[in-house]
């Protein structure tokens, strides 16, 4: 079949070009946002007179019908036609004839192709927010369900100091916080139109970017042609911003996998998020959150696969630029499924809060309140620091923990221990007492909470 | 010499350790940002009385002391101090005697370094942002000495149509504005305190970590500990705005060294921004855009290593997350000598505006204009193109330009055609037909100058 | 339907975790190395007289018939059954009856998966050095043609010496040989036969783990079967194979794109690998080429991708280690379109011979003969470097080549100049004089060329 | 002062240039590669007559009296000489005149630092395989101690079955195995001259450069000049495998991690390989490990920081191509220490053999055995495993052992069962019956230490 920028060439294409370089397989994914942005260049050039107004409402019915074809799955598209937009006008061409190849005047397939695909990342970022909604949703729910929940906080996987449950659920809040931020930020610049701005310079005709904009609902048009067809910052920032929730994601896989072994046994996930083992009959394993930690690499993987191909690449469009789409759609489809999982999962986990609290009655986490309780007796925190250093060593050889040491045993470290020593040292003091912005403390996490939960309904407002 | 945290310990640090896992030799270039959270740290500990006023003076002047003794390079880091903040607390209580020791109360390493990195990414974040507003003002001032240079616009490096030169490289200020923005708006999650989050799960001493903010400048606190000493989500995001940008720099660098090749011969640098040969005496080597272009690789490195580092840690805070450092660190390196080459660099080449205009003069990059000119007498477009294909097919079959086929030569292919297509093909009318927003014709390109120098100004006032 | 490990769980997978963490989708690629796999293994159990000889047949025509059927596109995968091997092990069972469940004796989907894994690399690891292969011999066979040809040599794509085009296209002849030893070495360890490992421990039945290496021509048995199950080491190298070939397929592509632009003009690609503009008629664009330097960013994505996967996982199978697959196909499915279209391309370009030679006489490239010629006069080199360099420079003052300059203007920079400087200036000179190994001199080309085809016959013997 | 290739310039170079261009600051590190590259260079100049014997006599002595003096710390390198080359041949002409002028005939810097480059990586790769050796030899002397130490195999992070400790840690001495023999097989490519290739075309002078190989002990000579100034494949493959190596590293610590916290407590890292808190008085972190597993991401960064200065180059040198040093210098360095560090503390750790056998007789790790119990009675594989998942959630649900229940309570699951079966499911039977090769059985283990010995044995015969 004839090209439809044939007319230059003496010969076909190499069928085997056809297929490499053809993008129709995965850029029908596009189909609905090419369709949109045609209609709105088609209104635009029947509102200027570019064409007459009933040829543009001829194509943007014909558009409509393929639309409504393609949704009903009526369609199929053709590699000889290399992408999405030949597709979708060729379609239009069969379906009203010769007037069909208006549409594609003051355009080119490199300003429509940036435009489509600037319609599918701003769409598919604010799902994005929308689903991490969902999850911060989950922790909120969770957090609410252990705010009197003591566990063992953590540093290089050493127990630390105790910790409320909610509290450390909250972190992942915040996380998930900044990464609706600065998905959000990044609409600013995704919501720039590039249509109008033809192959790379502009077009011969007078057209109105300021109306197709408007029509598109975006905020303004590229300043600049050449950027206008060039520029793929808003996939990269997308991806960007993907890699870093991944990176989110993966650390609270990490923990739930940590957490669910038997070693730890804080939490257990709910059947329906684990699978078995065809050999051994006992085994129920974390898959879903072990998948997620996995789906991290390829993340990364598409983030450094679109800054490789830009890498170096001269003005204005490339060939190169074609593979800016398989990898943001496979990060699209990763974090969809891995939003749509996760809220469930933490949603109906089961928290062992027991085994949480046997774990902090049973180390030596409460070790920096005696060295703050020297503190206030009058002590530089170093040198209280090195007493305690000393108190643990001991407790350590005596297998005794801190709360099993006798007031004789203390003051052989120091004069200034007294008998208040002892409720000093209850785990649940000990939350209580980090009671600054931020702190563990109980009445810290319960504000963080309302802070929390004020954020999640201005999203909605 | 004994640890600061030895008390537990039975044995010394293996030398080997100690030197494998101090980062004094790196973390060193923090000591003005640990200084300056320490000051702040400890005015609040004075202001809430939990230390006496008298020793968070006297702490202070100690600390202001060892500042001015850096900066007069009167002081030697030493690796058995492990990292900048050991060294200069060790310097303190040296400077001071014992009562330094009480600098530490309500805080720990964990939020320190995390401070002192925050304050670190938002002052080099403002100096990236200011570096990059030299080279758009460069930009636009060769943009302005170039409103009527006329050269070939290119898209699969083959000629596409013709352009001007200040288009071109406004292409470069609008990508540039967008690294700005990004960065800009980066600062505001940057702008997050965690000091007085203690080791992780906040301190038992009754700290007011909104008046700390308030003395630093930042605009919030972190609200969960955990999260404010884990999080180094303001790094990744400096990275990758960082990435971004080189990718743009490395296009503008390829775009440099193929305009200097003697078969473009379209810019010719500055011998002050080249190198020559050993062996080859007639050599004059775009060194310059060659790195810049190399060095883009190094930051996406960076990137990449922290994304891995990061990658499925558990909270809170971990060894590895140490390594946040040398990456940043490098790349603020290679941005702000990139940058400050530059800006000169683009100021001082010589446009060859003349080999540019040739360039245009003997192509057939004014072959989409006929097809416009086919257009607005009334074909479809898809029929227009398919005929000028033709015509080129003939015209480089017949060695002629499309100026230089005769009025009878035009008509075999289509009855449409009259004398006034040869004011259509002129170069100049060809730029200027363009004439839509953002388009190349001259009037728009006026127009970006005008709006690229009011984001200019806007950024100082 | 019920699980083939269902039966400690009480309840049933939720969809969407049976969607997310189903491989089937992908993995149906692994059907005939799967079922190659269990003949191998059932035969073993058959000779051992684990299972008896009679199951053994039973099965074996079993998996042969289903083999056969998914050769005729008779089969559906299900996701529900989740992977290749409990699809197959289904359809077995649904052909033979319960036999069929003996199959799984002595082994479990951990060192079965990697067992397909191994063969899977193993295959296309020798696919892709004859692809490579037929890429050498075009370049051989366009590099005879061009042993008389021609062309200047580059460095920072500046002029630098005069050099035949043969001795260009024959740079990539070795850095394709280096690629092919590459992964022929791989193959050593690519080769080692992980079943028998069981889930991670080995297994309780009386296996002869190296009469199956045999039936599967592997060259070895892992010796740890926790290394069995966990090792990707040969995947990571065969991406990291990949990158470097795609590196080179890279950089040769950046030359083609290059070398087609109307400034250089050194090459025409047929018109079959190339495509239009939908806008602009005259364009002819090197498509191929750059789609191929744009698909060097998906190769770097998938290594970096499962090297992220790998990073800290604790022994042994984590299904993490699911995402080794997707990255691996997608990689030879890049490198198989690369390779395939190279060839050809090669192959059918017309080489510009003239316009090459153009180019070398309006240059200064011939310029370090000079020097040469000097040194050969007694002159240190570093003194005729530097009287040359001012000798070009005067040239470009007086717009004058090297072979224009007159005898008395060479003299007033050196008295050492003879009449005999012109005849080592002349271009087929410059290039005969680099006559030492490897030097682009036409005996050392012709020499390299022979070496080339030793390689090349080599390879099929 | 004046530049070695300056005579063709008009300014001077700016001063940012010089200091931003410049790789004297970390390529002194090739000083002594540099100058045994310039000897042989040398004397195989003397030898062919090219230039005077006395000649090259008086560069050979001048050249080991630098030598000399940089190993005694009397040299300092200047910014202004650029390069290391540059500085050392500087250096040469002061300490013996003119005459040092004549060392770079026949050669330039191309392909000298080339040559530096392959020396620099012959050597670290064969010190990085003996370092390799030596953590092997700590994972065997472990593993001798641990040959009858049962611990829990994991797959998921969940108890799989019981296997040996040695057994686990012989599992890193294959990895290691492998990433040696990738070292090994790399340096064939590496050990490839390319001095003689001169700037790019090969040199007039009538080198003999299979002299100059021999010399060096290179096995060969670059058959292409191009390619030979161009290739940096060895050292994109050294990233490769350093990369590999690191992966396997990072899975250790992270295993050694999680076998520390007080929930595994399966060993102790002795305290000089670990370090304390300057808050938390009783924290003993793994701080070696950690920074392990952190420093994998700057090693993944530095090889894709590689690939992507490669990607597109046009040969043959390039600026870019400078690039290629940083990276490998940090990998060296990381690796070096890595491993370093971890053969002590692999073999000073203490193993917690105790904890590990309590683990394993309070978990359902048994449970394969009772399958393949009721296989070796007749039932088929899948069935056996549907039965058994029913016992162990009976178990679960009556916080019964699989040795804890009655013979009564598994004849209600099968009628098959009989007494031996408690036999089945102690531990110690299950690891022996593990008994294949490669399997966990105390047998094969005892085999695989001698194989490992052979391997450890065969490398320094």
């Amino acid at each position: 079949m004839s090209k439809l920028w044939g007319g230059r060439f003496t010969k076909e294409t190499n069928k085997l070009v056809e297929e490499y370089t053809a993008s129709i397989s995965y850029d029908q994914k596009l189909a609905f946002e090419d369709i949109e942005g045609s209609i709105a260049h088609v209104t635009m050039l029947g509102e200027c007179g570019i064409i007459p107004k009933e040829d543009a409402d001829t194509i943007q019915k014909g558009l409509q019908t393929i639309a409504e074809k393609i949704q009903a799955g009526q369609v199929e598209f053709l590699v000889e036609h290399e992408d999405i937009h030949m597709n979708i006008e060729k379609m239009l061409i069969d379906e009203i004839g010769p007037v069909g190849g208006k549409l594609h005047t003051g355009r080119s397939r490199n300003d429509q192709v940036a435009t489509d695909m600037h319609l599918y990342v701003r769409k598919v970022t604010n799902e994005m927010i929308e689903l991490i909604t969902k999850v911060q949703e989950a922790l909120v729910e969770q957090a609410k369900h252990n705010v009197d929940t003591i566990m063992p906080g953590y540093t290089h996987l050493q127990r630390a100091q105790p910790i409320l449950f909610a509290h450390h659920l909250l972190a992942y809040f915040w996380m998930l916080e900044r990464d609706k931020e600065r998905f959000s930020d990044s609409i600013k610049r995704t919501n720039w139109l590039p249509l109008g701005a033809g192959a790379l310079a502009g077009t011969t005709f007078p057209i109105d970017r300021e109306r197709t904009s408007e029509l598109l609902a975006f905020s303004t048009v590229y300043p600049n042609s050449l950027d206008a067809v060039s520029d793929r910052d808003f996939v990269l920032e997308f991806l960007a911003n993907a890699s870093i929730l991944m990176t989110h994601i993966s650390r609270l896989s990490e923990e739930m996998i940590i957490w669910s072994s038997q070693e730890f046994q804080f939490i257990e996930l709910d059947d329906s998020f684990c699978t078995g083992s065809s050999i051994m009959p006992q085994k129920k394993n974390p898959d879903v959150p072990e998948l997620l930690r996995g789906k991290t690499g390829r993340v990364y993987g598409n983030l450094i696969g679109l800054l490789t191909v830009l890498k170096g690449l001269p003005l204005a469009y490339n060939k190169d630029m074609q593979e800016d789409k398989e990898g943001i759609f496979d990060t699209v489809n990763t974090l969809d499924g891995a939003l749509k999982l996760l809220a469930p999962m933490i949603a109906t986990m089961t928290v062992k809060q027991e085994n949480m609290y046997n774990a902090v009655s049973n180390d030596y986490s409460n070790a920096t309140d005696i060295a703050d309780y020297l503190v206030t007796k009058g002590l530089p925190f170093r040198e209280a620091h090195a007493i305690i250093g000393q108190i643990v060593l001991y407790g350590i050889q005596q297998q005794k923990y801190l709360l099993q040491l006798s007031i004789d045993e203390y003051k052989t470290f120091s004069p200034l221990f007294e008998e208040d020593i002892y409720a000093v040292l209850e785990p649940k003091h000990v939350v209580e007492a980090r009671n600054s912005i931020g702190g563990t403390g109980h009445q810290q996490v319960l504000k963080q909470l309302e802070l929390a939960e004020e954020k999640l309904e201005k999203m909605f407002c």
